[in-house]
């Protein structure tokens, strides 16, 4: 992030017609952007979202509402805009990549860019979710996304996921890494009832113990490959590399949010470019979001994912520009300063 | 509202391809918006903006850190098109309509519509801020304005307010008619001290001792005119008008919420065509939103006003409507439902 044309911008807020700090949370995503795209006038125009979606061995352990095909059956949706996320693309004007990071297809889905090490991880409860070369496939994939979406020009991008059981391997990843216990960060991710939500909860405390993920300073690279998914390495790998091009990138929910905590363990030089797009309803998004001191813009009781919240914030983003780009200032407008 | 519009709305969100309720307030506007505009296809396309400025004589207490001359100069700055909710209004293509319903200019101002029934209120620290016709006036210009807004057609009505000096005036209307103390409802405005609120404080609770405003059931027409802003006044016809008109109508922050209060007092059938947009850090806000048993869109720490914090909340409506009307269904999917 550029220091200087963030005191610039600070500096341009508080001499545009308004009191300062009026604007609140608007205020601070111009000056932020500013910084992370090292201009006087930030833009959110270019949003590019890229999807990764990724299946789960672990769902064989009765851990979702709903079956694996789903996933799959999703990536067509996602093609066809018959989707939220696609829907929201459409009415925010912008791109939609979709990557099929790790699903159960078997084939190639049009529209979506197939690019995964294997299909599915593996059974987590029983065996490491994926070796450390699916995980090193995985962080690429992300890499080479966040290419493609860069290539059609990109102010910022949002990331998202999709992928039956993934809430289930992000309360793992986050249980194990913040040293929590499992039943802090499991919820009912698409629809899983109390007795369902509890099963989950034992399930990852079984895993977590068999890896040894219960040990102090476990690196964030064992816990991925462990008890990670294909979808979520990649988002991993993806906001490393938006952060080193130097994109700043706007954050979904649960699964995003573990994701970027598994980015800024493996490289935590990658923080700074990291914006918090909402506050989800699943349960262990507070504590996540706590623990990278982040404050979202947005509280809608959203439990998604996809890269909807994310998708949401965009319009703020966008008008926090728009407002410190075009107000005028207290001495173009010629209007009167406070009272001494 | 049509309650059938409401129910087919319900049962569409339970059909589209996502877990129920995952969109959560999203899915909950759309639903609220369908009713109101009783169809199936609710839409937030096209969204005037109606900002009603005024001023107030209670400035000569010293109630304001800004002084009176800038009313007048941001009625400039609004027709010029560089006061921030200007640039909202570009940026989501949205009408701005500007009334001078009651500040001190002389002159019309170009690009404002003047519709007072005089400049400025008196200050009523010392005797009542308006006459009954003045409120009469005041509140049929409301009125007037959305007939206007609407010409140019209207899926929702935007409101916000400007008027140095109406903090003073909308927190002695809550403190009257909702029985709290001043202190409980004055805040900084555009940015007084500590002690110029406190300051504030005495002048309003001086002020409905004056006037007789600390008995029960004095009625919303008395307080208005006795402690009322012109614009304020004008706010509240023009939700009464909207409502009767069927167009929703997007709430600002403390201003116009107090107004919400002074015309759901009015007249309690406008109340279910109020949409809450924010909560601002304005301190009164909280407890006029909880009085209206408000759960606004946003909080980000905007305190503003002009409609800045509706405008931002716009685009919510925009997006949830896009979602309810495009996303496809499970049965046009061909997607799986949840595991029995």
């Amino acid at each position: 992030p550029s220091e200087a044309h963030r005191a610039a911008a600070e500096a341009r807020q508080n001499v545009l017609t308004k009191p300062p700090g009026s604007l609140g949370v608007l205020e601070a995503l111009a000056i932020k952007l500013a910084a992370l795209q090292a201009t006087d006038r930030p833009r959110a125009a270019r949003a590019p979202i890229v999807l990764f979606a990724g299946d789960h061995g672990v769902t064989a352990q009765g851990v979702s509402a709903y079956p694996a095909d789903v996933t799959v059956q999703m990536l067509h949706n996602f093609a066809a805009g018959g989707a939220a996320i696609a829907v929201l693309a459409r009415e925010l004007g912008v791109k939609l990549h979709v990557v099929d990071a790790g699903t159960l297809s078997e084939h190639d889905v049009p529209g979506v860019t197939t690019d995964k090490p294997r299909r599915g991880t593996r059974d987590f409860s029983h065996e490491a979710a994926m070796t450390t070369d699916e995980l090193s496939f995985a962080l690429k994939a992300g890499r080479r996304a966040v290419e493609r979406a860069r290539a059609g020009g990109a102010d910022i991008v949002i990331l998202g996921e999709m992928g039956i059981g993934n809430t289930t391997s992000a309360a793992a990843i986050a249980a194990s890494l913040l040293g929590v216990r499992a039943g802090d960060v499991v919820g009912a991710g698409t629809g899983l009832d109390a007795a369902g939500v509890n099963r989950k909860a034992e399930v990852i405390e079984a895993a977590l113990a068999t890896h040894g993920l219960r040990a102090a300073d476990v690196p964030a690279a064992q816990v991925l490959k462990c008890v990670g998914g294909l979808e979520i390495a990649a988002l991993a790998g993806a906001m490393i590399a938006a952060a080193q091009g130097r994109i700043p990138v706007l954050v979904d929910g649960f699964i995003v949010s573990v994701a970027a905590l598994g980015a800024v363990r493996l490289n935590p030089s990658c923080a700074p470019w990291l914006i918090y797009s909402h506050r989800s309803l699943e349960r262990g998004h507070r504590v996540v979001l706590d623990a990278l001191a982040a404050e979202p813009l947005l509280d809608l009781k959203l439990r998604l994912g996809e890269g909807s919240g994310a998708a949401a914030a965009l319009p703020l983003l966008r008008l926090a520009c728009a407002l410190h780009s075009e107000m005028a200032t207290f001495a173009d407008a010629h209007i009167s300063g406070p009272e001494s």
